[in-house]
C-alpha cells in the first residue's frame, strides 16, 4: 500500500503539496477547516479569526508568467496582473485539470499533530481531526505529515504607547474589505508594505486623507517597468541574478527611482539600499503628488484624537489601520516538534524540522522573497516529497542544524533582527539550490551549443517556472513551447484594438540621427542665447 | 470717465479678463449666470444644462508650477497636481488678493450682445442683460466686451447607426459626476481623451468590466515621467521648445512611449506620431494592464444590447458614456458678429473678429494647448485688453483675414479636418507670439549676460507663467523670486518626512564602475554558460 500523507491546510501551498504527492504516488488527504479550498484566495465579504483575509480590490503583484503553476500555464487571454478572483478561477482549473479535488476535505480543522508511539521506527503522525460541521474529532495516523496552513491569518498588532486612549477605529489589514466606511475620514496606515500601500492608496481616493506611517521606509515599484514591461520580467531573470549582488542591487536601486524618486517623496529608507525594503503599488505615487496621501514616519505615541510621530508632528485622525504584517503560528503543533521564536521558524532550507529521529514533516510555503510565491510551494512540495520517498538524501541532523543557523545568522545581518523580512530568502539562489536537489536545473551549458535561441530566452527572459519542467522528474512536454511563447502570451490580452500600425517612432526621416547634434546647438545659439527668431522646419 | 468692459462668464477666462481690465483702469463689469465665480471649477454634485460640468475626483493635469496666475503664485505646500476643490479655493483666494469681488454679478445671463446704432464711430455694444433671480431683462451700454463663456458646456454626441435601438443607458461624460451606479455594469466609454480615460478608469474599479472605443487612438502620458518630475516641467520648456519641430517629435515619442509601449498597449494611433494626440492618465495603463479595461476601435454600430466596433467584435454593455467633447456655442451673440463654423470661430489669433469696423469685441479662452489653459486666458486678457486701449498696433481687416485663413489651413493640414482640434495652438509660439506684442517677454540674451543660473532657469527650468512678469507691462517684483523657488516649490509639498539619509545611490564602493564591465562579462561566461557555481561577493 502507498504511504499516506496529511496535508494541512488547502491553501496553493496545500493544493502543491496534493498534487506532488500524487506525482510521486503518495497517497495525500488534504485538511481544511474552511467551506473551499484556495486559502487566502478564498475571497469572503468578511474576515474571520483564524483565516487569511483578502481586501475585495486585490490584484496579484507577480505577473502570470513568473507566477503560473509549472506544469498548468495561464491562458494566454489572461491580463498579466489579475484579480484575485481570476486567480481563484485559474486555482480550480489546476485541480480540475489534475483531479485533486477528492483529496480535499473541507470543514476539518486539524487540532493536533503528535508524534506516534513507534515514531522512532516508523515516523508515523497521529492527527487529530475536528469534523466542523458534525463537531466530531477522531485520530488518524499518516505516514507523513505536510504542513500548509500559511502565515497570513494572525493579525500582529505592534503596541505603541497610549494606544489605549486614543479614542478613534483601531483596526488590521486582515479585516480591511473595502473603501466603505473611510468616505470623508481622517485615516492613518502604519505600515508601508504591499497591502499598506494598497489600503492607503484605495482608501485616499474616499478619505479626507490618509497619512502613511513608516518605521523603516521603503521604495516604491510598479507593476510594471520601463515600456510597460512586468517587473518580474525584468528583474526575475537568470541574466540579472547572475550578476554580484552589489550590481544587482546598483541596478535595482536605478529601477526603483525610475518611476519616482523615492527620497523626493518622503519614502525610501534612511540607509543604504539593500534591495530588500520594496513595496509594489501603481498607485501610491500618484496618490502622494495630488496631495491625497501623505508618507509620515514612524508613531511615536498615540493620543485622544491622534498621532504624535517620530519627527514630533501631530495629526488628528478617525482611523488607524495597522498594515504590520501577521504572526507564525501553528496552533496544532507543539514546540517540541517545531520550534518558533521571534517569527524564525526552526527549519533546514525553510522547509524541515531537523532535530527528529525521522524526517516525516515539512513544511511548505513558509517563505518569501521579492518573487511570486506559488513556484516557491511547487519546488518545496516536489523537494519535500522526494525527501519524504528517500530520493533526496540529507545532511545529518547536526549538519542542518549548523546550516540553519548559518542561515539565520545570515538573515539577521542583512534585514536586521526586528525585521519584518524573517522568512526572506534569495529567491533565485533559493529555487535554484532546490531544483538541483530535485534534478531539475535545466542544463544550459547543452542548451546553448543545441538551440541558441531557447537559451537566450532562458538566460535573459523571464524565469518562469516551466524552466523546472524540461529534464529530470516530473518533465513536462509542453515546458518548452510554454516557455517560448511567453511574449505572446504577456501582449496577447491588450491586443483588443489595431494600434500602431505605420508609426514611425516619432521620425520622420532616417537621417536626422546624424544632424541631430549639430542642429541642437545651432537652435540653442540662435534662438535661446542671441533671440534670433527661426521658423521651425516642421 | 474710464471705459467699461462688459465680460460674460465668470471663469478662468473672465475672472483674468476682469483682472487685467482692472490693470489697465478700464472698468469691468463681469455677468455670471451662476451662483458663484469659477465657471468649470464651480463644482456641483449634478449637472446643469448649459453649465460646464466636472466629475467629483477631477484633478489638475498640469503643475502647479506651469498653471498658475503669473502674478500669484500658488502656495508652495499645495500639491503639484491638485483637486479641483483646492484650485477653486485658490481662484477665491486670487480674486480677493486683488479686491475683484465686487465686479461679479451672479445670476446674471446675457441675452444679446448687438452693435450700438454708433457703432461705427464709437464701437460700442449693447448688452441685454437678465436677472435670473428677478426674471427682469434690461440693456446696458459698454465700450468694450470681452467674451468667456467656455467651451465645455454643449455635450457634442456623434451619431452612430443604431443608436435609437440600444436599450441600454446612454449618457455624456458633462452628467458623469462620481462612480455610484455602475457598480458591476459594463461599460463602454466612447472617446479616450483626458475625460474620457478619467472617467473610465474610475469606473472600472467597481464596473465588470470597461471598454475604451477610441476613432483614433492616442498616447498616453502620466502626470509625472522620469523620476517623478511633472510632465510639463519636461515638456514645457524654452530648452524643449527651441528645439526643431521633428526633433521635439522625436523626443515626446520617447517619453509617451517610457511609461508603456502604446502600441503594444493597444492604445497608439495608426499613423505617425504628430503630438496631437496625448491622453494625460495616471492610472489608464494600470486599468489595462489588470484587465479591467479594454481598448477597442472606433463603434461600427449600436445593437440592442451592445456595440459592434469596426473590427467587427461585438460586446454587450450596459451603460455607454460619450466623452466625445463639446460644441462651441456662444448663444448671446449671431453670426454676424462671430462666425462659428464647424468648431472654427473666425478670429483673428483666436482672440479677435476681424471684419467689424471697430475693434471692441474680443474672446478669450477659446484656445486649447498641450499646455495649462489659465496662462494662455491670462496673457490673452492682456493683450485683448492693450488692443482696447490702443496700445497694440492691429494690422489691417484684410490683413488680420489672411491670418486667420492661413492659420486654419495649418490646423486642417496637422490634426485633420474633423479631428476634435480645431482649437489647438502651438503653445510656446503662440504665448511667445502674444507676449512679444504686449512688450512683456524676457530679454534672454541680457540675461544670459549679467545672471546665468537664472537664465538657465529660464531656459531649462519649466516654463512657468512668472516669466511674463519680469519686464514691460504688468511686471511683477516677486516673479523673479518665484522662477528661482520653482524647484523648492516642487518638492515641498512631499516633505512629510525624513527620507533617503545616508542613501549611497545602490553602490557599495565607488570604485565598482571601473570593473563592472569586465565583471559582467566573467560572470556571464562562467555562471550563465559553463554553469560554474561562484559565490557572489555581496
Amino acid at each position: 500500500m502507498a504511504n499516506t500523507v496529511c496535508v494541512i491546510g488547502a491553501g496553493v501551498a496545500g493544493i502543491t503539496a496534493v498534487k506532488h504527492c500524487l506525482d510521486e504516488n503518495l497517497q495525500p488527504t488534504c485538511y481544511e477547516k474552511d467551506n473551499d479550498i484556495g486559502g487566502l484566495w478564498n475571497y469572503k465579504d468578511v474576515s474571520e479569526e483564524g483565516r487569511s483575509s483578502l481586501y475585495k480590490s486585490c490584484v496579484l503583484n507577480t505577473s502570470k508568467a513568473t507566477t503560473s503553476f509549472s506544469d498548468f500555464p495561464f491562458p494566454k487571454g489572461y491580463p498579466n496582473f489579475m484579480h484575485h478572483s481570476l486567480y481563484r478561477t485559474y486555482l480550480n482549473a489546476y485541480i480540475e485539470h489534475f483531479n485533486l479535488r477528492p483529496r480535499f476535505k473541507l470543514y476539518r480543522e486539524v487540532i493536533a499533530v503528535k508524534k506516534c508511539k513507534d515514531f522512532k521506527e516508523t515516523g508515523r503522525w497521529c492527527v487529530t481531526v475536528k469534523n466542523l460541521r458534525q463537531g466530531v474529532t477522531s485520530d488518524k495516523i499518516f505516514d507523513f505529515v505536510i504542513v500548509c496552513n500559511g502565515h497570513f491569518y494572525k493579525p500582529l498588532l505592534p503596541p505603541f504607547p497610549g494606544m489605549d486612549k486614543f479614542q478613534g477605529k483601531i483596526m488590521h489589514s486582515h479585516d480591511y474589505k473595502t473603501f466603505h466606511g473611510f468616505e470623508g475620514k481622517r485615516v492613518l496606515v502604519i505600515g508601508i508594505g504591499n497591502s499598506g500601500a494598497d489600503v492607503g492608496c484605495e482608501v485616499s481616493r474616499h478619505a479626507q486623507h490618509v497619512y502613511m506611517s513608516t518605521r523603516r521606509g521603503t521604495y516604491v515599484l510598479q507593476r510594471t517597468v520601463g515600456g510597460g514591461v512586468p517587473w518580474d520580467h525584468v528583474l526575475l531573470r537568470r541574466a540579472f541574478f547572475a550578476l554580484p549582488k552589489f550590481l544587482r542591487i546598483f541596478i535595482l536601486f536605478r529601477v526603483l527611482n525610475s518611476r519616482c524618486n523615492n527620497k523626493k517623496y518622503g519614502l525610501s529608507p534612511n540607509h543604504p539600499c539593500q534591495g530588500n525594503e520594496v513595496t509594489i503599488s501603481d498607485d501610491l505615487v500618484n496618490r502622494i503628488l495630488v496631495g491625497s496621501l501623505s508618507v509620515k514616519s514612524n508613531v511615536r505615541e498615540f493620543k485622544g484624537d491622534g498621532v504624535i510621530f517620530d519627527d514630533g508632528c501631530e495629526v488628528n485622525v478617525d482611523v488607524v489601520v495597522f498594515a504590520t504584517g501577521y504572526r507564525i503560528e501553528f496552533p496544532f503543533l507543539d514546540d517540541s516538534i517545531l520550534t518558533v521564536d521571534d517569527r524564525v521558524a526552526h527549519l533546514y532550507k525553510q522547509m524541515l524540522p531537523f532535530h527528529h529521529e525521522q524526517t516525516t514533516l515539512g513544511v511548505v510555503g513558509l517563505v518569501a522573497a521579492f518573487s511570486p510565491v506559488p513556484p516557491l510551494c511547487e519546488l518545496q512540495s516536489r523537494w519535500i516529497v522526494r525527501v519524504f520517498k528517500g530520493h533526496i538524501k540529507l545532511p545529518s541532523r547536526g549538519e542542518m542544524e549548523a546550516i540553519f543557523e548559518e542561515q539565520k545568522a545570515n538573515i539577521e545581518e542583512q534585514v536586521g533582527k526586528e525585521s519584518r523580512y524573517t522568512l526572506q530568502v534569495d529567491y533565485f539562489e533559493y529555487v535554484n539550490d532546490i531544483a538541483g536537489e530535485i534534478g531539475c536545473r535545466p542544463d544550459l551549458k547543452e542548451i546553448f551549443l543545441r538551440d541558441r535561441p531557447f537559451w537566450k530566452q532562458l538566460v535573459f527572459g523571464p524565469l518562469v517556472p516551466q524552466q523546472w519542467r524540461l529534464v529530470g522528474p516530473g518533465k513536462w512536454d509542453g515546458a518548452e513551447e510554454s516557455i517560448r511563447s511567453v511574449d505572446e502570451s504577456t501582449w496577447r490580452p491588450m491586443k483588443t484594438r489595431v494600434a500602431g500600425e505605420n508609426e514611425t517612432d516619432g521620425l520622420y526621416l532616417p537621417f536626422v540621427y546624424t544632424s541631430v547634434g549639430v542642429l541642437i546647438i545651432m537652435w540653442l545659439l540662435s534662438t535661446l542665447i542671441y533671440g534670433v527668431k527661426v521658423r521651425y522646419f516642421g
